[in-house]
């Protein structure tokens, strides 16, 4: 049995888990047939089989027998917009750049700190029901956002939204600068919420507003991510406006580092995957926005091949339109194989890695969160396989990639408080929300004002 | 209202299903905003607004208030192997040849008429959760699955294998005939069994046997369905056997005609996508096996546009690895758009044809099955949005391949009959066949006889 080191004292148990089949997600992927781990202040203080935890068991405030379930970390989410559930299968069979416009046209009617409260809070449901503990989000408007990921008891890493052309609600370019140290300010130390900066594109924010929001995540610690290498269009655009392809441009730019996670990048050359190698930057990888928004197909094996940290993401529910990493998981291990015709590639284990450990070390939290193992934070779900699409299992992660899906989803946890339980989220009340969206969706779908 | 002849003469109802979303899955997809279906007789007898069923609803035996669901058709897999389940996830990265090798290998020990009703009997029950109502299957041994269908209340389109080198149970290649011939006369004329037969593949059974079972299907009027053009490797081998491409083989040997169902089809040239527009035949496209396998990425928008009937399938769980298909309909979606670049690709409305009035028509049964509408079998479903990720919907269609899944679908009748309720099979007593397939799967694990 693994122990965390404080509790050979013998401290307060709060919670153990037993009689699972655990899937710890630590690299080498050890599993136990039987067993699980034990808790205490939110913290993860053992993990072992039923026998090396009874002695915790006895002495614990609640235990919870998990035969049939499938113990493992909860799912980090790498890149989404959960605030954009309002607009959930609005806008389609459009590619990026004239996606975008036409979203954010229908978005300066209806987004507002409640729309993006709401759409924030059912989009985060969503995430929180299937799995996902920790998400990385960025929106217009982060603080309704981190609001509503408060008020759920999801972990959430976000930050102000940096955009040189005229911003939803009236803001200015000039003021995103203040807005992003304010929410450090506000969020400085908080258990929750993880605050960064996060500029929305080299082609919609310019060298010196990437810069500025660079500096204020380096001078607090904090994240910084954007999106980059999207399309083939965004690399025209780059190239032409900056003389440098898209990472190049970045690069230069001063942005690639271990603190910076790139969504997309489908577009990379080899000299462009060689620069985010060196600079320990992450890929945040979106397999299903990319098909459907006809990016294209990022070349994930060879990023993996050159050591880049790849992680995954859902994007938002406009360029999806569920947002789900379960579904992310299969792509990421399916694509490779079918497009480059070699089964291969991309194992089951690592394309748990990247929904898992890899999230954690896209946000330097690789030390806390990401795997089950005792001094980590507490953050795990469990796993169903009581069902007709579970049996047999011969090998855990296969399952969980090829064969498992959201609706195997039955309960969460977050820094050892239970966020889902039976399938249904226990820290607010969703239903009346669905309904609030319902209604926003009629207002939208027949254009009636606010 | 659209009202089935017969009814106007006021026969009994015995079922109305009202307050629904319905999506009739009629071409031109129309759909109703709160509406229903009135049964009798296991035969949709009107599909209306409520208003238009209150009569029929005040008369009939059971009324479903399906406020928050819709209604649609049940889903037509067009190529399956629902009694692989003992091997789920059992034999991983390799590409069709040396997995089929492999397969087969373990298949020897443990393929019995036993385990192949209990590997049906949950597979065919993982597909009935999901909203499957009619599957065309094929295995080594066609009758336990037919029995476990019949058995399990789910439509089943079958019929004996054909293969010339050794069988398994063993079964010589001259028997293959016999049973094929058996089978269509057990099952003449019944209710819930198609008959047809399933010759393997042309690298695996040579033309002369080809042609007897091409001769048999029609025969007896029944469905002729096998895999063809599946990998590079296939199209060699026939190259170099018979000195033509795959689906020119077949063309030349008699095979393509309005009562052939092709699996897979992903390597094709031009003129292969000419014969079979030209012969009527069907390609089940099944994307998530495809990808898994490395078999590549089908040309499904040049054979939608050559005139192709397309329909969809899951293939088997030891290439999935679960049977979903509404994955399959999502990645039907999904991968034209990411492979090509192009988001036009490929509607919702055309993949919901896919999963369910082209399958019927596969089946020769597109005046029976497919559609919601008056004069047809009764096979339908209700999927659940009462869920964050379903909300808002502005487009059925839309909603259904991007948004929606197998955890949707609460409740799924057949022939009227209800077979699964509130997700769960109402015919069968799924858990303790849960039980004996993890016992098997430990068994196999192991390599323990059986």
């Amino acid at each position: 049995m693994a122990v965390h080191g404080d509790m050979l004292a013998g401290g307060p148990i709060d919670l153990v888990v037993r009689g699972a089949a655990v899937f710890t997600a630590v690299a080498g992927a050890p599993t136990l047939a039987s067993g699980g781990i034990a808790v205490s202040d939110g913290r993860i203080v053992a993990v072992g089989t039923d026998a090396e935890l009874a002695g915790l068991a006895a002495r614990a405030g609640r235990v919870i027998d998990a035969d049939g379930a499938i113990l493992m970390p909860g799912l980090i989410n790498a890149h989404c917009h959960a605030a954009c559930t309002q607009h959930r299968g609005l806008v389609e069979n459009l590619s990026l750049e004239p996606w975008l416009q036409a979203v954010w046209e229908v978005e300066q009617h209806y987004v507002t700190p409640e729309t993006t409260y709401l759409g924030a809070l059912i989009g985060l449901s969503e995430l929180l029901l299937s799995g996902v503990t920790t998400v990385m989000d960025m929106f217009w408007l982060c603080e309704p956002t981190a609001e509503a990921a408060v008020d759920l008891g999801i972990r959430i890493s976000t930050g102000s939204w940096f955009f040189d052309g005229p911003g939803m609600c009236g803001i200015r370019p000039e003021e995103w600068i203040g807005r992003a140290e304010a929410f450090f300010e506000r969020y400085d130390g908080h258990e929750l919420v993880i605050p960064g900066t996060f500029p929305h594109a080299s082609y919609t924010v310019g060298p010196d507003n990437l810069k500025a929001a660079f500096a204020l995540a380096e001078r607090h610690d904090g994240r910084f991510s954007t999106h980059a290498a999207e399309t083939r269009a965004e690399q025209r655009i780059i190239t032409e406006r900056y003389g440098a392809s898209v990472i190049r441009h970045m690069e230069r730019t001063g942005l690639l580092s271990e603190r910076t996670v790139l969504a997309h990048c489908v577009h990379l050359d080899d000299g462009e995957i060689d620069l985010l190698a060196k600079s320990g930057t992450t890929v945040a990888h979106n397999p299903v926005s990319n098909l459907k928004l006809g990016s294209g197909v990022a070349r994930i094996p060879d990023l993996v091949a050159a050591g880049v940290t790849v992680a995954l993401g859902t994007d938002s529910c406009i360029s999806g339109n569920d947002i789900d990493m379960w579904l992310s998981m299969r792509l990421a291990a399916l694509l490779p194989k079918g497009v480059h015709e070699d089964p291969t590639l991309i194992r089951p284990a690592e394309v748990v890695a990247m929904a898992t450990r890899n999230g954690a070390a896209a946000l330097g939290l690789g030390d806390r969160l990401g795997t089950l193992e005792a001094g980590k934070i507490a953050d795990f779900i469990l796993v169903s396989s009581r069902a007709a699409h579970a049996v047999p299992i011969y090998d855990l992660a296969t399952h969980l990639v090829y064969a498992a899906g959201k609706g195997d989803v039955t309960d969460v946890f977050v820094a050892g408080r239970q966020v889902v339980k039976d399938r249904r989220i226990t820290t607010i009340d969703l239903a009346p929300r669905l309904d609030a969206m319902r209604e926003l969706g009629a207002k939208i779908a027949t254009r009636t004002p606010l």
